[in-house]
């Protein structure tokens, strides 16, 4: 779905979720991200076992930044966007936030992925296709 | 660790282990049973990367069964045994429990994994010296 | 969804779902099946915080069984179905396979679920209003 | 463990921890922190269970970037540091690497942990008695 120029991902919390806080376990908002980023790429057109096959390549994330600011809880229906914001030659650097369906954010992040060579991990420069479909944000 | 006959190791409750009902997740029991089969096969001489290269093989999981009695909690620190409770040519039926170190099981589960080739995922022997320090709990 | 008689919730396998065997971590079968649960019993009319917090009760897992029959990969789409098997004052127990959308099985469980008091964890009594709505499949 | 002055945590990466990648999933290495505060607060003499009975205070992390440098992989021993970096009133700023025992860094991590209100979640000053073990490294 697309919502403010962004690509945006459904993702409820269930109990598996959820720590003896009550709330969401920080870690997981980095799972809802690869959920969204994966459906990102599959709405392009781009399925990553395919990419991995045909290009022999992955992408593995190589910085993150997360900003907490409000506790997600069990139950909640969630919304994880992904925007990019400044694209390499093998690197792509994405914002992504989790928020309420109803706005409310309650983990902003940066995300740094770079399209390595699926054997050596070694950077490779993003398959063309790849590439042409990756817009910046305006 | 050896413990009335059954391999036994130690493992923490850490938040990311529990869950909003303030107990240990349902499913994280299996990732301490995995952990104890891994560290019990340590002790035996095996390491499973080890395993995988030299013979191509993976000890992969066909039947689990698990009786919940009481809940864990943050902070507990667990017991995870490891029990053979029968031998085939190329599977093993393991009793694991998972218990307080005061003795008080929380968990009791019967694993049963099988050898298999790691590309094909098929059944292979056990390799023979894995066969040879395997032995059944009298 | 219902098919079959049976309550199906869909879910995609993720990168953090999988392991290094290049399969979904045994485990994981375990939150696919807690997620179909949570919306078996929304499509009900039933959402677990409320009940918590109307009825002092959680559902716990009491036991569980599975058969790993293949292995699910990165990228699959399934389908985690639910169909309850027995009926008890406090209790359900549930049928629940977690196939590929074409049919193939990847893994049957049987779980077996208590309603508890949120405090004690002691059984209680199934609310009223949820006896009502859980049916036996013929 | 104190190693040049800062607390080290013993960690073993696991099957569970694992993705398709062949390596630690990147969720995980915030599991492998969260695992290094806890023993740390714990060797300074505090329990969090303790810690939010006495004094209905929780951590919770409100801030963290992570720089992955090399991946894990399966049955690789590490270890995790935790040194402090900033210390406010309700909050510290920890380092947290996490490398191969020989020293080489997986992971280097900047993790802002905020004392709060078990209940509101909002911020409370840092247990007195807290305060005064925690000290900045040189």
């Amino acid at each position: 779905m697309i919502k403010n120029d962004a690509f945006v991902w459904p993702v409820r919390i269930y109990y598996g979720d959820t720590d003896a806080g009550g709330v969401v376990y920080y870690a997981n908002y980095l799972k809802y991200m690869e959920r969204a980023r994966t459906e990102w790429l599959r709405q392009l057109g781009f399925e990553q076992n395919s990419l991995r096959q045909q290009h022999g390549v992955l992408f593995v994330v190589q910085r993150v930044s997360l900003d907490y600011h409000k506790p997600g809880r069990f139950n909640d229906l969630l919304e994880v966007s992904v925007r990019i914001l400044r694209r390499g030659r093998a690197s792509l650097e994405l914002a992504q936030d989790v928020s309420r369906t109803q706005g409310e954010i309650l983990c902003s992040g940066m995300v740094k992925i770079v399209c390595v060579d699926a054997a050596s991990f070694r950077p490779r420069a993003l398959p063309a296709d790849v590439l042409k479909e990756v817009k910046l944000a305006d």
